[in-house]
């Protein structure tokens, strides 16, 4: 009775919810405070003050029928051109209104450059380990996403692979900068290599291959390291962004799509991702956050709490004899496991009441991600657990 | 460059923006009080203040981790249980939170439900007129829609059309109750008449068809007519609520969807539609709104201005010679036009600095729809205009 294509998400959904359901077992069983959650990325650092603020102020001072009424389904106006500032502000680029669409997070922008994009049976790539969703996206359109293998010793995109997986169906190719799961970060030096490759493949098959730059991470950056902006280095890319980290607001749903007048038919493709946004059934981004960011784009959640879990858990699990590149940004971590069977590991720790997702869930078997947007004393009070495991499998140092 | 299914939206689009510049050309010309907007749905009530005092106490006693942190797909259970109650204290339904999925308004609901259901080629069948946006969302999924023709002297269901139209292929009907754009109300015998003859389609084919109730003005009815709750005469219904117009919140995005138990395959069906709220890529409804909504649930916009504006409207059109059904519910007025060129007619009315969508955007030709929801000055003001209009095409009463 279910369509096809939900039959195989509704099977396979079942067994994610059987491990949702055990873990809220096991915290019913022995206490959510002994009870390790690493699983989601669902940040514990509180909004900034100035949200609640500036909430309570609108709500004050403007027309409620304005407030919380339709808009252009671009999103309002003033808060587009001040995202277009603030941009071009802090990147040196040039934004207009005219090339900012408010979104549903970047979840919903990703999927409107989808729509506006792919035809069944066109290609996206992307970078192993990556983002598990991008799949399911990418099927709602009837394309094919392809993942190119990583090169396991840096989490930096293979080049030479890569160029050999772009095709003539390759409609787009998305990108995730800082990176989940590996909390990687691609250098300048990296963007101007796959923008080199893309503009090579472009004029060799007469074609355009959009970049989708997905940069919900983007100010969650730990090293100084600076996190290039796409568009100033390949003109075809779409930048699809979410307050979901920065502001911690990832319930509210706010975000913004970015097209670039460099872009290949830029005033279609807008209007295509304004139309995408209505007809995918989101007609407009939330009313009133967008008026909320508007008002916060100087703000940003406190990371230091982030830095100081990630100091603490990478310092803690390479002295047990794990194998783990340090992440930059975003707040994962990416670890390799003692044993090629990345689930048997996470049942393993499961026995420590340890919870992370298995790498094979993002095409990386081997690995597990460990989400570190957690309280501090969950990572302090985990830190035996990971030991005991260490230990079971023979770790050293 | 722009995806085939995207190309025909984005040539069509250009029309619908340049009749919307021209409104704001025509208002920047002759001063917005002497244009006489009446095109779209946006409630001019104001929200009942109990939202903003709501959205106030949350800010202050909610941890904001929560209020604005991710949950269910399905949203936050308490405010789906009171959902969930609330239908049951009203229509004597029995539903619990796990009947209730928190939507991004009635849209995404309904593009959830389509994506639960639709396989490519499958028939989706309505009534014309139509909301415009119900073909949009069935080709998303590949599927076909079919408007039924009306029955212009009541503008309810005409069955025997409608029984011919049913085939194996049909997989859901749409039904708009009250409806946009004639503001007429299905009551319960036409309920019943509709379940009785996709009860026997069903049998004959060996199918599930399901009705989709879209609902966003079932509370908003002028008669004390009752809007009879589909899940009690037919089993296999999924309800799609919103609350842009109950309580004035149409930017806010935020609605609710109900998969009754009785439905073929409930559990599964509920799975997937959580599932497609996470893989179209809303992921969840806002969850501020979420909470406010579990608050609100006994309030309800100030109705008697749209009633007042309804009174004036219909007596005045009625007087010059328009003919039209007085709308039961909704805020739309749904008039023939006195030439068969409904297109004509909305130039002619652009001459008169009023504003009117088409019946043939709504599959329905030889009409025009008038969106009351507008200030009761702005009514009085058009009138002259709709007069000089009658006189001009020689209506009289």
């Amino acid at each position: 009775m279910i369509s096809e294509k939900m039959k195989a998400l509704v099977s396979n959904n079942s067994v994610i919810r059987q491990m949702f359901e055990e873990g809220q077992q096991m915290a019913a069983k022995y206490g959510s405070e002994n009870v390790y959650d690493f699983s989601l990325g669902n940040p514990n650092i509180p909004a900034p003050p100035k949200v609640k603020e500036t909430i309570i102020s609108l709500l004050e001072k403007e027309d409620p029928t304005v407030l919380h009424g339709y808009m252009n389904n671009a999103g309002f106006p003033d808060v587009r051109r001040k995202v277009a500032d603030s941009l071009n502000r802090r990147f040196g680029t040039f934004f207009t209104e005219n090339n900012i669409m408010m979104t549903v997070g970047a979840a919903e922008g990703l999927n409107c450059a989808l729509k506006a994009l792919i035809n069944p049976g066109d290609e996206v790539l992307t970078f192993a380990p990556y983002f598990v969703e991008y799949r399911n996206y990418v099927a709602n359109f009837d394309g094919h996403l392809t993942a190119v293998d990583p090169d396991t010793t840096t989490f930096q995109p293979d080049f030479a692979k890569f160029e050999s997986a772009v095709n003539d169906r390759t409609k787009a190719v998305i990108i995730n900068n800082p990176n989940n799961p590996t909390g990687v970060i691609y250098t300048e030096e990296t963007i101007k290599k796959l923008a080199e490759i893309l503009e090579k493949k472009q004029k060799e098959y007469g074609t355009d291959i959009f970049i989708i730059a997905d940069e919900p991470y983007r100010e969650l950056v730990y090293t100084g390291a600076e996190v290039p902006y796409v568009t100033k280095y390949y003109a075809n890319t779409i930048v699809c962004y979410s307050y979901s980290k920065t502001l911690s607001l990832p319930g509210e749903r706010i975000g913004y799509l970015v097209v670039p007048s460099e872009a290949a038919d830029a005033e279609d493709l807008f209007t295509a991702v304004t139309i995408a946004n209505r007809v995918i059934g989101c007609v407009n981004a939330p009313s009133l956050f967008q008026k909320v960011i508007g008002e916060c784009l100087e703000e940003k959640a406190d990371i230091n709490f982030y830095a100081k879990n990630r100091e603490l858990l990478y310092k803690s699990l390479d002295e047990y004899g794990f194998e783990c590149i340090k992440p930059e940004g975003a707040f994962y971590m990416f670890v390799k496991t003692p044993t090629e069977d990345d689930i048997e590991f996470v049942n393993e720790a499961k026995n420590e009441h340890i919870l992370v997702v298995p790498g094979t869930s993002f095409g990386c078997k081997g690995y597990v991600r460990i989400a570190y947007c957690v309280a501090y004393e969950t990572i302090e009070n985990s830190l035996a657990g990971f030991k005991r495991l260490a230990e079971r499998y023979g770790l050293t140092k």
